[in-house]
């Protein structure tokens, strides 16, 4: 048996499936997984399609997780290609999903297929959510939920998002930076701006703060983790009269943090940064913080090896472990069962003209067969 | 004979003179001055309404110089009371232009009506203008530029703009800081939040740029002026995705600088901020300038002291000579002849239910009367 990886990234692609629309790719992977012998189960909640295929009763069980929503396109005009076209041209298939990650659910669904196929012993699980590029409450949160209140459990779980800068087998992660943003308003006092000492300005004081708090020296790197990285990524005003001091500004402040930092432990940095600006300029301010994920780490150790040996065989290359980049579903995994990601090039993610090397689908396909043998040998 | 200014500024009021519309408040006054034997003449330029009258052929010419057009209301549901209604209520008049100005183009002019009735010595003349909240570019400017294609020449000139803070003869000012606005825009880099390294952040170093602006002692107060101060009134970015660092950021500054300075030489320094910020991080800046106007004063000296004399005399106080505050038309006067401000307290301006003390109207005529009589005595 050899299902092909290229094939079904192509009509996955075709499914228009921007979260929150499920676009039939769901439903796609739901038919062919039941076909091969795959339990299927929807685990859908709050109008996110959700799938959950087990092959397999015994243990020792390897769980993937993946996602086949995307983000929008941006403007079609800056595409090249048909953002759902799925052309092939010059060995790179294009489309939005190309990368992130329609073909390594392809590579993991095919590899999966392949692999029970010759009834293998221990169990072989495919998690795939619709809701990985919005929010993530309804996705692989509500599949877990769902493994919980039925029983179901993982012993091992790979994710597929890409996980490459540059080329094919460099890179996989083994954890997470924590990413929170923090949203603050500064309330000062409206004037002429001829006579700032009966304003208080709100834009001098949030320069002040901020100002501290990107120069701060918070951490270096750590054993398994770049060093934290604060970014002011809004800042905002909305006065346009230029010799008015006005009442109020905003700003927003996103934080990939490493571990050895907590969100509640930033949190009080910034408001002890806060406390200390007020008492200087009497500009109070307000914080509203969404926390995206605390960061997290599966130390090195034998799931981290077997992928790492893996992806070697396949590619020749032997894979460094990182942390870096943005957030993932393993922050949700990683309280359920040692999880790793291994993935493809994830260069072209969420730019115009996405699109993926046809080889290195067939190459990550390798990789998952590979671990699906080595996992329950 | 004894014109009554209170009576004058109600009329004044309630002539719906929000700049650029006359409102029929120049026309009131054209016909008023030219019953009292003024020869007027209608310098409009641009659809702005502007007025000239003159009364006499000989010097000493002393001129008056103000305004009837007044700022919106703003919302009319702040207002007590009909913002063109010259209500009054316990001693003071409301209505938008109550202080800023009609109530001083009404003193002036009823002085000025009484004082010629005498067949004094010397010329009375009368510069009003439609055009000192807008942009100021067709309206006392105008009159100047007619004034020299005709020859009319002034030996010295009295602005009539508020210049009490709180209390009727406590201050009048003898020249102004000037003032600029500069515009910047921070060209960076955008990127993903989670890889700065890939991106150059330009809020962050506009944050730099701006910390370094504001932190900067650019002088001490000096003879007649105050410290120059710095004054960022917008800081706006439009970017509301947390984990994307923008490409560009922009800031609004407006300086109020003293006679240490020129709009030229602050524009130097920026710019080299500018160039040091930009080898730092890479972020390159553009800048767009407006400058409304060079610091100036008309130093202490006859007629800064006849008018303290005068406010003196009238009130029992003797007024300090002072340059604060935002601009005035006075910065164009400056450079016809010597120019001095006197006037009521601005308290209330440009606010909801601006007020005037009828009292003060009282006053402040009988300051121009005795400054009309010590002029050409």
């Amino acid at each position: 048996m050899n299902t092909d990886p290229v094939e079904l990234t192509a009509q996955l692609i075709r499914c228009p499936s921007v979260t929150p629309e499920e676009g039939g790719a769901i439903q796609l992977l739901h038919g062919l997984l039941q076909d091969a012998g795959f339990t299927c189960t929807r685990v859908d909640r709050n109008g996110i399609a959700n799938l959950y295929a087990r092959w397999g009763t015994e243990g020792p069980v390897l769980g993937f997780n993946g996602h086949t929503d995307v983000v929008p396109t941006g403007d079609p005009a800056t595409w090249q290609h048909d953002p759902f076209g799925a052309a092939i041209v010059d060995g790179c298939m294009y489309g939005r999903g190309a990368c992130d990650m329609k073909s390594g659910v392809a590579a993991f669904a095919a590899a999966a297929i392949d692999h029970v196929a010759g009834t293998p012993p221990g169990s072989v699980v495919l998690a795939i959510t619709g809701d990985e590029e919005g929010d993530g409450v309804d996705g692989t949160a509500a599949i877990l939920d769902w493994m919980q209140q039925t029983g179901e459990r993982l012993d091992a779980c790979i994710v597929g998002e890409p996980t490459c800068p540059t080329k094919m087998g460099e890179m996989i992660k083994i954890g997470r930076r924590g990413s929170m943003t923090v949203w603050i308003t500064a309330q000062g006092r409206q004037g002429h701006s001829a006579y700032p000492q009966n304003a208080r300005n709100p834009i001098h004081a949030l320069i002040a703060l901020l100002d501290t708090l990107i120069a701060f020296d918070l951490d270096d790197a750590s054993d398994h983790f770049e060093p934290t990285s604060v970014q002011v990524t809004g800042f905002d005003t909305g006065n346009t009269a230029n010799n008015v001091v006005p009442a109020t500004s905003k700003a927003m402040l996103n934080i990939r943090f490493n571990d050895a930092h907590t969100s509640a432990g930033l949190l009080d940095w910034i408001d002890a940064a806060v406390a200390d600006v007020t008492a200087q300029t009497g500009v109070t301010f307000t914080l509203e913080t969404k926390v995206s994920g605390e960061s997290f780490v599966t130390p090195p150790g034998p799931l981290s090896r077997m992928i790492q040996d893996a992806v070697a065989a396949e590619t020749g290359v032997t894979p460094v472990l990182s942390t870096s980049g943005g957030t993932s579903d393993a922050r949700f995994i990683r309280s359920h069962c040692p999880v790793v990601e291994v993935g493809l090039v994830g260069q072209s993610m969420h730019q115009a003209d996405e699109h993926v090397r046809v080889d290195d689908i067939q190459t990550l396909k390798a990789i998952y067969s590979h671990i699906l043998q080595d996992f329950a040998p």
